[in-house]
């Protein structure tokens, strides 16, 4: 069927933000921390829209709507300038989607939902002590998206603990040894499984490697 | 193992690009469809940054690198101001990755690499005749991102063609029924198995949904 966009006008706004965001496909989920800056509340939600911005300077950025329950971290990120980004094991899943409900703002999600704020190198921001990888970001920049009000908020990686044994000889870490939670939309989860690496594509052929 | 900034910064530059994207995690492949404003010639190229913006308008956004072979993709939507989005059947990883390589101008890699354009209703640019998920879009606006001139390149929806018994009663797309292609990073593509739904968080618990 065609689905055209007075139909989607249309559509009831749930249903239309649910199909909308499932049909924009598998995401890698994880935990954002942050740090009240009144408070000192740990702070601790689930995000999906993580974007690889680039490697030099290494810049990540996430989408930010203003009117959801995660305007908390918005403005911690703003108002400490750090934060954190964790991947999530597949088996914490249910925890992990129980962040994103919406806490009074002196109630730390951590404790709600059942992990653990870790800390880790003196950085700020709470770490989330169950995640396998664990990522320091320090605010870059906000890009205000004028088309529909959302925000972006880049920040630059500023250390990464990880397990050596996921790093490959040429950088590649393989997030399939880690069993890593994805998610479709705000309420599918998802495991994944590496079919195949493929090499740099030349114009004649595709090989495999290793 | 901690990996500090200035570590990164030692890296090769190949071999950190390959670190932050991979870590970056698991992302919806999808190719991109458009049509050269000069020659006519029909381009396809496989993306793995596709962002949902928001539903009402209907946006999603590209992250671009003008030193990639994916200009002639920025350049096309620039020209002309339309392009599509089209989901990969798994069974067609290699050929979406074989899009990747740097064709000449004049060369259409839908014939290259061995898919077929399509058109529906009238719209200007190319679809992917295989692709069980079909997206018409609209440029919008082009937001250059200074700290690393990186080009973010957000779009509206103009219409979908997808097979109705994949969209639910409340909207969500069962991407999963579709075997649908996930990558992480630029070379390592990955099927995806749903673990669960589950309902809207509560303060108190987390239900099961159908």
């Amino acid at each position: 069927m065609i689905i055209s966009q007075e139909i989607l006008q249309q559509f009831e706004s749930r249903y239309r933000a649910m199909l909308l965001n499932s049909l924009a496909g598998t995401k890698q989920a994880v935990l954002v921390g942050t740090r009240g800056q009144n408070q000192g509340v740990n702070n601790v939600a689930i995000f999906n829209s993580l974007i690889h911005i680039g490697a030099n300077p290494p810049l990540w950025a996430f989408i930010f709507r203003p009117d959801t329950v995660k305007r908390d971290t918005l403005q911690n990120i703003l108002d400490t300038g750090v934060y954190t980004i964790n991947h999530i094991a597949v088996e914490d899943y249910q925890k992990a989607h129980q962040t994103s409900a919406k806490y009074e703002e002196h109630r730390s999600e951590f404790e709600a939902c059942g992990f653990s704020p870790a800390f880790l190198n003196d950085f700020e921001a709470p770490f989330v002590a169950e995640s396998p990888i664990k990522i320091a970001m320090k605010f870059e920049q906000k890009i205000d998206i004028a088309l529909n009000n959302t925000i972006m908020v880049i920040g630059s990686i500023q250390f990464i603990e990880i397990d050596e044994t996921l790093v490959g000889s040429d950088g590649y870490v393989a997030l399939e040894k880690a069993n890593l939670l994805s998610c479709v939309g705000l309420d599918a989860y998802f495991k994944t499984e590496r079919i195949n690496r493929l090499s740099y594509a030349q114009t004649h052929s595709v090989p495999e490697v290793k």
